[in-house]
């Protein structure tokens, strides 16, 4: 298929190779040169001109980092009016439901069909083809963009028939991955305060009852609090832990957990760890029974 | 080798049929007459007349309910002072930390070896020789009754040479897994605000990222309301939840997640949930944004 | 002194006719035109023809209901530009912190005076001239609209020269009275659990402690449920909270207790209790434990 | 009147004084000798040889500092089966409502008349007669000792004939209290985070709405930092959170606002404040956002 793909960022990048490698034709584009750079030697990706210029052929895929970044080129005057109807916009970074919302609306006004398809997996699952797809939509636009996420992830779930459905599963995924980490800090804490090994009592735990790789990674990182290099920082923890609090918000749903992560998060902020892991908010519950050291 | 065995209740009849089919002679006793009959009529085992009779031989396994039937067993006068040096006491069962210090500590005065090797398992599991065993006390005493272990487990995890640190990887186990019921309520919770299927969202969450029994039981449970009849009942979830609290509290440890857990299991039980799985605290998120029904 | 003033709802009203009859001259103007006809009668009380009629004179009050009014009145293209400079801007009604220092740049950046003077006090308390000021930003400026918050208020309080240490003033005392709803809740769901009256257990203790007519007040609403009409409106304490979550989330400070607030708002408006008065927030607890009956 | 008074501690001993200045004859007991010495001095106050030979004449008041010292000595075998059935025991210490309970059947049991009359008020409120007492049990009986509580008291307030009910409300008091301490620390942390003097906040809310003595003594302690000597320490203001949760558990009650007290108290405990005040819990949220210095 003919695919323009908009974003090329850490996650981006890998999926741009896997769509090429597939045999798709890609167009990409990026507002940072150096995003490009690492696209445009590979075979069967060309650079487009801008972000409209991306925006063509049988569908476009954007993966932009934020609300902002998607709304500052999508609902800018005319964008969408001078693109063309053909052209499926499937977007799979992870926004606000708030933000779906409005793209989903201003796409139909001008006739154009708009996926939302979050996926779940980091950029080294996504260089394996291990992605998972949320995908939310058009059934029938789903089935049409089908072998593009074929050529990206491990698996496609049907979510819903309304692009948000797709944000609300990712952020309700991300919730509970996020209270892993907490869960994992709270137990972690508990066996340092006891005099015994995080590490040793998290591999116990997890080999015994959570024998799966986003426990055993992040079990691991907890375990040695080895939170830098950030895989996925800390402000991104916040940022997700936020984008749940938001939805709930909208209708009427405490979520405890959600305002426990969030008030933990601003914790390790106040504490230096803008730069670590979101892993690190683990280290919440030691620093507050004075075990940090 | 020659093992006793006090206790033999859902969990601690399974046991028992292991140790026997391993070549092991049993002799096991309960206070409760039915419990005797599911044990009698197994080859290799015999009944004794009283626990004291049953605390005697190589080892001797206790699997009582909760630390006031253990306590009111070895704790009574005379018991430990009359029971055989020379036995080793393994206790299996889930005790708060305290209980196990005042037991290793009772034992100690009376010269007698005291294990703790809490399990992680269920009784289907327990079945299938599929317990994972978290062995503390003396090391040359786990050694020797490895072989019981053995006939039980799927592995044995040593994680301490004190007896309580058993107890406290197992309480921070159970904390975890507690965690996960909560954090899969509050994800279905939005995907129901939201007009989703809270079956299929966690299905997806599941199978993209936590694809291990655990979740797929429990995602399963709480997608499809299934709570009776409780595997593990709503009152032993609470009761789970105060063993972290109470274990953290003697080492002033705060634990924000298990502060909500006990809310919300307190919140359930006020709405008539105490003969539930413990996995029906799921629910406690819809009720509060009124999306019970 | 000539006073503009924008914003006659509910307490704006009031507090025109205090000043008008503290002998200053008032050009009032509101968005509504019911609004308008509450005060165009008053003596001394002229109708200015629009906000920037009425932005001129000594000083302009503003009393508008929320940022999103307040920014789109003042922070219009050219409204600054072309507004006197020498008319003081006082701007009294809450506000977030984030739009204080919008406002405060934006007629710097113009070389108008901005003061911040959130209240305390509701209509009725403004109507006895009553209302507790809290005044932030320039010492001199405030010294020469003195006589302005002495028509109205019983006390000014100088809280810094910064005008949002005004709204973070404000914030946080209305963060103190919905956490003493919240307690109240809770201590009157104590006492229904226990079947005594909370009317009376509430009494007892204000009587006892806390004998100011804040508490005397709130706890004859929460002890006789008495929730309608509102005096403020549940979605406004929502409101408050929010504000107070986002000034501390600026700062990386984790509120727990503002936390809790947000999420039992959320409840109440999910059981119905939007047009209730904020106190209701107070049945949250009793309803969690079944006793709402 | 002739009473016993059996436990004569910091608060204990002003009571006895004021008893013998209202023209009654007292009998003090306590197991500290320094603290009899005390009260031996005091015109119209003798000293009795045991708690037993207190507890006799018209009524005996007790005032011993916990459970399990009123346990031990109330409970004590053949103590209430020697003691005089027309005393009537007025106990005006802290308990929980379980050992309330416990108290009101064996003495039932004996068919000595338990009063509960729990105190608001600390020592010095106890030197000027300045306390409220919260009387729940028999009517007829509570009328005959009323001119025992004229005596220390401004005021008493009748909650109820079971004798828990004063316990109950008493908790619940003091949970209302607390929370204003943790809602006090979180208005003083958005201040200081926003780089105003928490002291010169506090005094404004404090003066504005709530100008009452025990905001206005906490608001100047909190504002100034000044937790050392301890009025009330850590440990204490603890037990009491864990007072009002273990009466909510038992009536199926979460009581969010009193979770939060405890995590912050051990919190606090961690980090070595426990010979502080109670109202140090005020600096938790300072230390979460890094403000503490």
């Amino acid at each position: 298929m003919d695919v323009g793909f908009i974003g090329v960022g850490r996650m981006g990048r890998v999926m741009v190779a896997n769509l090429a490698r597939g045999g798709h034709r890609v167009r990409a584009w990026d507002s940072v040169p150096d995003a490009i750079a690492h696209v445009s030697k590979i075979e069967g990706v060309s650079v487009a001109s801008s972000a409209a210029d991306a925006f063509g052929g049988d569908a476009v895929i954007s993966m932009l980092p934020n609300d902002d970044a998607m709304e500052s080129v999508f609902l800018a005057s005319d964008f969408l009016a001078k693109a063309p109807k053909s052209t499926i916009h499937i977007n799979m970074a992870t926004a606000s439901v708030e933000c779906a919302d409005r793209l989903a609306e201003a796409h139909g006004k001008h006739g154009i069909t708009y996926l939302s398809a979050c996926v779940f997996g980091r950029p080294e699952m996504a260089a394996e083809r291990n992605l998972n797809v949320l995908a939310a939509g058009s059934p029938a636009a789903v089935d049409r963009v089908q072998p593009l996420f074929d050529a990206m992830a491990r698996k496609t779930w049907r979510v819903g028939d309304v692009p948000r459905q797709s944000n609300v599963a990712k952020i309700a995924g991300n919730l509970m991955v996020a209270c892993m980490l907490e869960a994992m800090g709270e137990a972690a804490a508990l066996a340092r305060a006891y005099k015994m090994s995080p590490e040793t009592v998290l591999e116990t735990i997890v080999g015994s009852i959570f024998d799966v790789p986003v426990y055993r990674i992040y079990g691991g990182l907890i375990g040695r609090r080895q939170f830098e290099p950030a895989g996925f920082d800390l402000r991104l923890g916040l940022k997700d832990a936020k984008l749940a609090l938001y939805a709930a918000e909208e209708v009427n749903l405490p979520l405890p957990f959600a305002s426990v992560l969030r008030d933990n998060y601003l914790d390790a902020l106040a504490h230096g760890d803008e730069k670590k892991d979101w892993s690190a908010i683990s280290q919440v519950a030691m620093r507050r029974a004075s075990l940090e050291k």
